[in-house]
């Protein structure tokens, strides 16, 4: 299994994913202030991996909080909660494990500190587990869609390494795969991060997954001339309305997945849909620094000094081209009341 | 004006595009190998423009050839075309501009040899004068599909650089520009090679027009959350039906651009339309070397070895999402008969 995050000996442990492929390095964290900076820098990157991250980072920095009395040690934690909420706007994950967190804490305002650090951390491990337990069963109900012998577009990574194992649409894959179907993986090569080219590739590599590798531009000529049979990403935020948020780039693929006549499958746990936000458009998009596109994994520039970029990490795929969200509950249609019957 | 290519006292001058933005350097070709190589490398290319240059190459070449009679000449020469004609398969101006060459040659079979090489010579740099000025004409009939405002989405780069001058899609922005028009270029990068990134922020930027560049797989979503007025791209070669093939990720813009209900235009000089391809799927397609993908301007590489790429050059996009095509005799859309009468 691929240890993307872990708790061990009071340190939380990421894999590294800006160093991935070349080089495979565990950045131990020691205090909530490296693992907050860890989200924002990408070295954690995936919705249900930052929220599984961010829970680990209340519980790592509330160990340290020396608070005298239970009400100054609520309100630092509650503190240490916002400022790894801030880390990234987009993915909803992150703020219902958050919440979670929040909510051990207020129920244990009767306990003594040390106990309710204990609870943190064991609410922290349940989340991270529970991740693993979630994407198993996503794959369960999402490799009944996969037929032996097809070929499978993905986009950005929504594998284990954008969980804490296991994966939400590479777990459909894997799920796949371990039932003995043959089937063979195109990875859109995600910029501007390359979460395609340098994660989807490397995991589904350890695993033996046949895997291609292309430029994002090419998915519309790959479908046309080659012939794809379904797409499946993963989500950032799922509208109550089934509109879905996803790296930048999934609406074009999901626009050309239904010009082709493709299914187009979400896969994602069902925390990752948000009865708040009634449509794509209240969606808060990350905008990110222009440097992410402006240079390539270290490379010179690439872009003229002086010339504006534009650097959405995210879109919103609308729900008439999401064919159907697969959960840890099964495969629903999206729409309000199948997304609200299985919160 | 952009030195995309030129004769000077006995040498082909190419800017070499491979250096920018980061270098503006002159490769000065001797040989007609050089020149072979420069086009097979990517230092200079855009249908036109490699046109132009093994225009230029043949004449080089043919200088340097030491034939004592017409015959061994010619047959030298002949040899020449035969090379540079191999160094890409799917831009027809390549064998446009070529056969144009062999056509002088047969032609003066009862001429002096050095008057010959003298009339090689003109004729190579009548096809880049030519050129010029069927892009200056583009401009003006395209310009007139521009309204003041408007924001325009191109791909690759159909500049200057792509042509001996001026440029065919970007010729097009020019002229509205000088119209004085107030537009707004949108680029998208275009990966492998990055020609929008590199090339048409470059030559955008060196004339003052406003230019913004973005990751090819956001060009979906700047259309639905920004909006984008109209759609611009060259042409590579465009069959007898319409069908257009250009750099790979056209197609999926072409898509992008019907489904949002914009206007696709393709500017090419009208020797750019072949009607011995009846249509897009007779259009060879250059497959090239993996390590384009792999590795970007330099840096180390971005997909772990073994896993496979693949990396076409191209795509064809069918008439029915091409608007329609803007040569140098006017306005047209697609289809065999409108395109007949335009050669």
């Amino acid at each position: 299994m691929i240890p993307t995050v872990e708790w061990k000996d009071g340190v939380v442990r990421l894999l590294d994913q800006s160093r991935l492929p070349n080089s495979v390095e565990i950045l131990e964290c020691r205090d909530y202030q490296t693992v907050a900076r860890a989200i924002r820098e990408l070295k954690v990157r995936g919705a249900p991996a930052i929220g599984v991250t961010a829970a680990l980072g209340v519980a790592l920095g509330a160990q340290a909080v020396q608070g005298p009395t239970m009400e100054l040690f609520t309100k630092a934690v509650f503190g240490i909660c916002q400022e790894l909420a801030a880390t990234r706007p987009t993915a909803v994950n992150l703020f219902w494990a958050i919440d979670r967190m929040k909510r051990v804490l207020s129920a244990c305002q009767e306990n003594p500190v040390a106990l309710v650090k204990q609870r943190l951390l064991e609410e922290a491990q349940t989340i991270l587990e529970e991740d693993i337990a979630i994407n198993r069963a996503i794959g369960t109900h999402g490799a009944r869609l996969l037929q032996d012998g097809q070929r499978i577009l993905t986009h950005c990574n929504a594998g284990a390494l954008a969980t804490a194992g296991y994966g939400t649409a590479l777990g459909v894959v894997r799920a796949a795969w371990e039932q003995g179907k043959q089937i063979h993986v195109f990875a859109d090569e995600t910029r501007p991060v390359l979460q395609g080219a340098r994660l989807t590739a490397w995991e589904l590599k350890q695993d033996g997954i046949p895997v291609t590798v292309m430029t994002d531009n090419m998915a519309g000529a790959l479908m046309r001339q080659e012939g794809i049979d379904v797409c499946i990403v993963g989500a950032d935020r799922i509208a109550a309305n089934g509109d879905v948020a996803n790296k930048i780039g999934t609406y074009a693929v999901a626009v050309l997945a239904h010009v082709h006549g493709l299914p187009f499958y979400v896969a994602a746990p069902s925390s990752t849909v948000d009865l708040n936000t009634p449509t794509g458009d209240a969606i808060p998009i990350e905008q990110r620094d222009e440097q992410e596109v402006r240079t390539i994994n270290g490379g010179p520039a690439v872009i003229p000094d002086g010339v504006a970029v534009w650097n959405p990490a995210f879109d919103v795929t609308p729900a008439k081209y999401v064919t159907a969200i697969i959960t840890e509950k099964g495969i629903v249609r999206p729409g309000y009341e199948e997304l609200q019957s299985i919160i």
